[in-house]
């Protein structure tokens, strides 16, 4: 496969015409593989280049600069994701390197220090077979060597994830090791490790509960979750499953369980944790498509039973699917997530194609839980680690009572800002008839923008308007008005977030709420303005608007491209 | 108060300001009343009429024809709904007769024998004391007189309802008897009958199970459904509550028990009869605002036992809230339900405030539950009775594969009718790329339309998108695209619906999903076009178009105004 990696070389206009090229020579020429029912071992099916990442350019308008996306080709669910044993965060994707639409299911591999500045590695895992893909699913550290595979060393890892065999219409649980730390996988020649001939059986996800392996994996169609446990990540007893709970939609996908840190919301004092239990629905949502959903409870070894009955969505959105937990996180931390920012509705056909790639993460969010005012048992999120990519400059403004700013953030050269708006001294005996704040990002040049606001009375809204940006706006799914009710203290409220280039997220009440939107517009949108009214006079509003660097920028060469990590192999 | 009544005429054009200034009055001589902790009978401090209904005009190019409408002012929640001895339809609702926003509620009332021509009655139930309302609730009859209200006569009518004391923050639960079959109530001298010294309990919906009264009715903000029996209506004992279940939002409303038949969805064979528990809440629904859900389980005369865990959703738009079903329809019958085509987010300020009034009830639906194909149990909800005001006019149309069609309706006075698309012998393996079925509903004087559709291929979505008619469209609440995965079986499909002035009911294969979508043209939409794309050859398409007689006309005089039965008192 050594040429086909040669002639693997980056070339924007063609890229996917020599892809294509090379994926039809490849089938043709492995076609005398079609015949084997199923392989265990790793084979040698793909045309990408094994040596080397596939290389990318960062600098269209619509790539956003602090969110992952990849290098070109196509991107859908995080997988794997684990910190090693010096420290580095590793984010595997689900990856179609041969075009801009789902299919061809690659595990793509990129690595950071901040989780905002990554590093492309070259492909993890690739289709066994003709017809076949390596699904989603998770990756542990293996200190210990439960597994075996790791007889001379402390920082084996194991990815367990879901082998398609299109042909076969079957999906097994399989695993492969990796004596490198991450970067390389050998498959496991036992797999697979749980098949139970079903053709919607996937997205395992493995964490630690005391000295045993414990899987979360769905039969999709059946609407269950199965919970398995194993001493060493090959043999897998099935305990329980967890079946017909919350939104159904017509399939569940990429569970997630997770040991979890409770907090007093307003003293930040540490309670006992209690376990998450996240699942993703596709199609199906109450917004359409894609949604994640969350369960709060108690995993006792065997089973997760639940505190209550409830059903809690993880974003009001329409862009946030298939999060993941990094494994290693310590469990008294808050948990870092990371979620596939997009829909099914919409996502191989958004604009972003015209520039080569399709599909960005979310940013990475800490998370814990807190048994908020009003509402309960809440998943409280937060973007993570900020300051890593802040650069030295801010704008602050402040005023009080009605006023407003305008920030005009062209200066920044990634386009990608963080912002954060704090409302204190709030007195609701002295509101006038709407009591708002309301901040759009603009774009001078096109008019364009995104609209957002809180209204402090009544049933308090916070709500998000992506409908006067152009791209895409006449496409049947793009939802543009969310809302989430927002029951604040009364006194205080907040709201942060980030903006880049073609996403913003919001991060309502301290994370209270979140919400991840898209939008495409056809010039950068570059001024913030903000303005309060109708709130008591006394209330004072703190802007502040961070500029951010870009997490590609230093690793561009200068024609544009990220060739990421050429040399680990 | 005769004097009121007899200075409420009707003037479009003055009407509010007149009672507004009636009820200034009011309110300034019932000053009196203000130190009055609480009434347990009716006290008469409303201004307006109790001796004939309140007039309306339902000419306006807003006003549905084949919904019920107040006559003006505002509406919400439909309440009372109850079937008499005479086979009469009683509807009561949420009314706000002194303004077009809502407030000051009484219990608005209406009958009808087909559940379309609707008779407006006099106000039912007034508020007992300044700062008070009555708000939601239900009515049963009693025709044994357990309540021993009705010693002489077997059609007697008990009201149960949650009365708000605003200035004691305070809601109770109580009760009213009608003498005259529901037209006319007198309060119950020991009221309240249920008080749990709690600012936000309210709406009990009762229902007759085996020798049972069995009310459910709800504590909001504790997201707890208190379920309570009595023998006599009077009387109640608290059995259990039903807490935390489904998706929460901020506040708990307006559920509903009802023993419900079950169904093959193909063949119609009657299984078992299952309970349904519904719940609405509000803020907070996931599309923003407020929404529907329900539970499938049993009730065992104390407790309510769900099937399963799963949260299920009434309607995929955004229009359909509070939805009550008939007392007094047998068991073994489909059940009837009416729900409010409204959204607290923006019920306040659709433009049919111009008209004089707001808010209309969704269409009579029939009701049962089927283990659907694939996703389980669900409720199929399909328009009760239209033949009852289906027009001698039909156009059909059919075709196979692709093809297209375009229907005039401008002929049909009410500009509502009701349509249905059937698609036949699909064939996947014959399909195009994007086998599609789309329709529009269009102006051919602004270009507003109304447009939806249906992917055979894929994920299945059905889509309603409301974007692109003029009125309300830039409110940051109006949400205008919706979607549902539809799961068909593969050879057949259909969707039929309503569409009335300013409201589109669909119904999606055969009632698996059904959805409420509010819109407001500047200019009526007249022409419906159906176009089917990348469809098997032999698909066969069958279009048919009933116009629909408006269920107001023969009530309105030749000045345009319904003054409904101002003869009953």
């Amino acid at each position: 496969m050594s040429t086909l990696g040669e002639a693997f070389t980056f070339d924007s206009s063609s890229i996917f015409d020599n892809m294509k090229l090379l994926l039809g020579t490849s089938v043709a020429s492995l076609a005398v593989l079609a015949s084997a029912q199923r392989l265990t071992n790793v084979s040698d099916t793909s045309p990408f280049p094994r040596d080397s990442p596939v290389p990318g350019n960062y600098t269209g308008g619509l790539r956003p600069q602090v969110h992952f996306s990849p290098p070109q080709g196509f991107m859908n669910d995080p997988n794997g994701m684990f910190v090693g044993k010096d420290g580095t965060y590793h984010l595997y994707y689900q990856y179609n390197p041969a075009d801009i639409v789902a299919g061809n299911q690659h595990w793509g591999h990129a690595t950071s220090k901040d989780l905002y500045r990554w590093e492309n590695q070259p492909i993890a895992l690739y289709p066994p077979v003709p017809n076949s893909g390596v699904f989603s699913g998770s990756a542990v550290t293996d200190p210990n060597n439960t597994s075996g595979f790791f007889p001379d060393q402390d920082d084996g890892v194991v990815a367990i994830f879901t082998v398609n065999y299109g042909d076969l219409k079957l999906q097994t649980q399989d695993i492969a090791y990796s004596r490198d730390g991450g970067y390389t996988f050998e498959w496991y020649e036992g797999n697979p490790v749980i098949d139970t001939n079903s053709k919607d059986f996937r997205d395992p996800k493995v964490s630690r509960y005391g000295d045993e392996w414990v899987m979360v994996v769905t039969w999709s169609q059946e609407f269950s979750i199965g919970i398995y446990t194993s001493p060493n990540l090959k043999n897998w007893a099935h305990t329980s499953n967890f079946t017909d709970h919350g939104f159904l939609g017509t399939q569940y996908e990429c569970p997630n369980m997770v040991s979890i840190p409770t907090r007093d919301y307003d003293t930040g004092e540490p309670g006992e944790n209690l376990d998450l239990l996240t699942l993703s629905i596709q199609p199906g949502a109450p917004l359409g498509g894609s949604v994640t959903q969350y369960f709060i409870g108690r995993f006792n070894g065997t089973h997760f039973n639940t505190i209550d009955q409830a059903t809690r969505l993880n974003d009001f959105a329409k862009d946030n699917y298939a999060g993941q937990f990094f494994y290693g996180i310590p469990e008294d931390k808050p948990q870092i997530d990371i979620a596939w920012a997009s829909n099914w509705q919409y996502t191989n056909r958004v604009p972003t194609g015209s520039e080569g790639w399709r599909s960005i993460m979310s940013l990475p969010r800490t998370n814990y839980l807190t048994n908020a005012t009003r509402i309960g048992w809440t998943l409280v999120t937060e973007p993570y680690g900020l300051e890593a990519i802040t650069d030295n400059s801010v704008e602050e403004k402040t005023w009080t009572g009605n006023g407003s700013a305008i920030v005009d953030f062209a200066r920044v050269e990634s386009n990608a800002v963080h912002f954060s708006i704090n409302v204190t001294n709030i007195n609701a005996t002295d509101f006038g008839a709407n009591p708002t704040l309301n901040f759009t990002f603009l774009s001078p040049v096109s008019g364009e923008s995104i609209r957002a606001g809180f209204l402090f009375s009544g049933d308090n809204p916070f709500w998000l308007d992506r409908s006067h940006t152009n791209g895409f706006a006449d496409d049947v799914f793009w939802t543009s008005k969310f809302s989430v009710a927002d029951i604040y203290n009364g006194t205080v409220w907040n709201v942060e977030g980030v903006i880049d280039r073609s996403v913003l997220e919001v991060f309502v009440d301290r994370g209270i709420h979140a919400a991840t939107m898209l939008f495409f517009p056809d010039q950068p949108l570059t001024l913030l303005s903000v303005a309060s009214r109708d709130l008591s006079a006394d209330a004072k509003v703190e802007l502040a608007v961070w500029g951010l660097e870009s997490g590609w920028a230093d690793a561009t060469s200068a024609n544009g491209t990220v060739v990421g990590n050429a040399t680990r192999v």
